[in-house]
């Protein structure tokens, strides 16, 4: 049995928590506040990001840095735009004494210098071992035991093997693969087509035009991911058309959902006031678009998602011209 | 404007006529009993197999071959198990003129040589061109002019452009392919897999599991496509991945439904008494186990899909051995 921290205290992070003190291990759940610290302590539920779910007896909740002195694994589970500063008062802190292997269980993207979460890891703790952990994996599911799988990658491939035995439970299966990059684009870019997806849903489409934009959506993955240094194989597997169809086709998915309530017409700043939490794939959209422009890689839909988030396109009409580019081989 | 001719009546027979016949192509919808042309003539509607559809008007309905002398183009509608009877009946008739390119828009495979559909059309009239029309294309939708796209497949480019301009619309957009087995084989597999995310349903697995069978189920498609002289790419596109994630997820889909109501406890004859059509995935099952091991290739979840079918293994034991398999490398 492992001593293991997890940082952050939204849906993801509280249903790891519990997971893994489930199983045995010494589990200490990090959050930044200590009103929400003692609040999850008083409740032993967190009403708001996972509502329903009782945590276990033995999970040690702390907003304190002091307190995670003695974790062999810190597992990262805060939002993506939180990681980096996180990350660095840790440092200042000065309180993590031994090199623990750092996960990251963030599905997003560095939105300034468009770098990967175990990147900003690195930066900050130059001596660790990172890893990742992506895949179709709703809290919601997890934290209920429902079946789900999911993928852990380390360039070094007994960090893999290790944290493969530590994290795997009977509902919740853990493959390894040594793609970091390839694991963490693939959760960080779905995001974006997971808005697309919604769009399709508000804008009244019917399986076919959703079935052919997941598609091409999964074709566009590919191809940035690719440029990006990923494998192909890797976009192929749980963490790439996994996640991606577990997204586009899920009641759980945030971004989805902000896509069918842009397409019915509400706007996106009100959309993101009532949320409460991140949708990823809003400023997720930005950096694509970037990236795709530095690489010279084709992003058709990527653009078009985000001339309806940030240009004034109306839903229908970017959704249209997707569905009506020129006839071609498909493979061009 | 071209003479074609669509073969079957059943939804998506009827869905194709009316949608070319609209395009203003010379259109003949044949059907193989009379009294089934007499009544489409006579109600101008489809209600058995696509209720609540208009026939254009200028829709010609016959039950003769006779009267399918002049057509340029040929498309296949019939079920798979009827296709070579029907074949060999047009061959015997003489009616047959011309040397007419002959479209498969079915999706299966003979049962008993496990052979393509174009590659029975192609035992029957050797003379004569071939194509296969293969995607994500519920006629619910194709029929009500909600955006749907696909895939032509020739090993004679000029035959796919030439039926890719004869058989897009506005609303129905065809890409082309020189992949023909690679096509078929997408269309014709994705309904075993169908069969599973149907049995994830009914059994109430969640999101997650629905999405970890999908991207397991494409992997195994790939492997077994990829044997069968399918492209990778193919698999990737809208008659692979695009037609496997349309059917999974979709409320039209037959072969979704029976592994749903199998989850449920209903017995298989029962199911298939009950529906009145052909649930490919359920014979396609039996080929694709002959087939993977005619090839050594290793097909776990057919297999598990297989021993529900056909053997007496509930249905949750055969999801669970599928979602509890040893641990791995995720592309082992």
């Amino acid at each position: 049995m492992a001593a293991i921290t997890i940082l952050g205290g939204g849906g993801w992070g509280t249903a790891l928590s519990g997971l893994l003190a489930e199983k045995g291990h010494t589990v200490t759940l990090w959050v930044r506040y200590s009103f929400t610290a003692d609040l999850l302590r008083r409740e032993r539920t967190n009403e708001r990001h996972l509502p329903g779910v009782l945590l276990p007896s033995n999970l040690q909740i702390t907003s304190s840095f002091a307190e995670m002195s003695s974790a062999d694994y810190l597992l990262w589970a805060t939002p993506s735009t939180a990681l980096g500063e996180i990350a660095r008062s840790l440092l200042e802190s000065k309180y993590l004494t031994k090199n623990s292997v750092m996960v990251s269980c963030v599905k997003g993207l560095d939105h300034q210098r468009y770098r990967r979460m175990t990147e900003i890891l690195e930066d900050v703790f130059p001596e660790i071992s990172t890893a990742a952990l992506s895949g179709p994996n709703h809290a919601e599911e997890v934290a209920r035991s429902i079946p789900s799988a999911t993928v852990i990658a380390s360039r070094e491939p007994e960090i893999a093997e290790h944290l493969q035995s530590i994290l795997s439970t009977k509902t919740f299966r853990v493959y390894t693969s040594a793609d970091v990059g390839g694991v963490e684009i693939g959760g960080a870019l779905k995001n974006i087509f997971a808005l697309g997806a919604g769009l399709c849903d508000g804008l009244g489409l019917g399986d076919n035009s959703k079935a052919a934009f997941v598609t091409r959506s999964l074709a566009e993955l590919i191809r940035i991911g690719t440029a990006l240094g990923g494998r192909r194989e890797t976009f192929q597997g749980l963490s790439g058309v996994g996640d991606l169809v577990g997204t586009c086709f899920s009641r759980h998915s945030r971004n989805r959902g902000v896509g069918e309530r842009l397409a019915r017409g509400e706007p996106l700043d009100h959309i993101t006031e009532s949320m409460g939490t991140v949708a990823e794939g809003i400023p997720t959209t930005r950096s694509a678009i970037h990236l795709g422009e530095r690489l010279s890689v084709e992003t058709p839909i990527i653009r078009e998602i985000h001339s309806i988030l940030y240009g004034s396109t109306p839903p229908a009409e970017a959704m249209q011209r997707l569905l009506a580019r020129d006839l071609r081989p498909e493979e061009d």
